[in-house]
């Protein structure tokens, strides 16, 4: 228990004394969840994003945009962005970012079946954005597929969502750099 | 010394103690310092900055582009964006922002005088960039003078910084408010 994210040795211990003493059945319903979990979840094999099926729910359901795909670093990513409701695109991701710091180079990213999906027979794909994060490598990620992607389908529309002051923010407490690309990524009003 | 923002009861005991009894020679410079800022300090009579003169020293800058100008909540935002260094031409003061909770109207802001400036002869304003924070109250505030200035100078660009992503922000951990204003402002990677 204490490998999990956050938990530290007393918590564990608490935790486990918890489920071997206080709650069996919880113990026992767990283990099952988890077994089944560790089974059945895997890679939607369009996507990426977690899935118990070939074809994860999102890339199965017709009803939703197909015109545009929305591209991600990591399954959680989709969890989020779906949270919010307001995208009803597509996902394709990434499984990391290019970053030459930890060794990770493109060819390791889900890059080849992105394009292999822009550019296959009947894809509707007509916008491809980059919802990668406000890093270095979120940064170098985005601008190196967005290249890859305009040598083979120039007619797609490669966008990336904005950079700029957070919601509640005031200029006063933003830094510089989230000012400057604030600026630079400035809309029109009305 | 206590009615400093962020001075409790005991900082201020400790600094009144240095001052009088280790540096009587500080607490006779930041003294004069204090009367001489207190005296001399007041706002451009132009763009509501703090300024020592009737001018400030950037709207006195001829060397600055006069052509954008970038509208802001308070005097402390304009030396917040001087700081970063990426914008180059002048600013507007608002002095506040529209807040019907706190009771301030539109008619307490400098608005006339913005209108005024950007309608007088000579104006070579052709972008108006407005800079408040991504509250509600900075929200209200933009598209209320925006839509004032549609009217009376429609000829002039109206635009808002980027609301998005903050420099080193995650898809994962951004808020869902803020991450569906980064998906509208989303800008065309090339």
């Amino acid at each position: 228990m204490s490998r999990l994210p956050s938990i530290g040795d007393r918590s564990a211990t608490r935790l486990a004394y918890h489920l071997v003493y206080r709650d069996k059945d919880l113990a026992r319903s767990l283990s099952e969840a988890l077994l089944l979990a560790a089974e059945s979840v895997q890679f939607c094999s369009r996507c990426f994003a977690l899935s118990e099926s070939d074809l994860c729910s999102i890339c199965e359901d017709t009803t939703r945009d197909q015109t545009s795909l929305c591209v991600v670093e990591k399954p959680i990513d989709v969890l989020t962005i779906e949270r919010g409701g307001g995208f009803r695109g597509l996902y394709h991701v990434l499984h990391g970012l290019w970053s030459p710091l930890r060794g990770r180079t493109p060819a390791e990213l889900k890059i080849r079946e992105l394009l292999a999906r822009t550019v296959a027979e009947g894809s509707l794909v007509r916008e491809i954005i980059f919802a990668t994060g406000a890093t270095v490598e979120g940064d170098a990620t985005a601008l190196y597929v967005a290249s890859e992607l305009s040598t083979r389908v120039p007619e797609i529309k490669v966008t990336r969502i904005a950079q700029g002051i957070p919601k509640g923010g005031e200029v006063e407490y933003v830094d510089d750099i989230t000012l400057a690309r604030a600026f630079s990524g400035r809309s029109t009003l009305s």
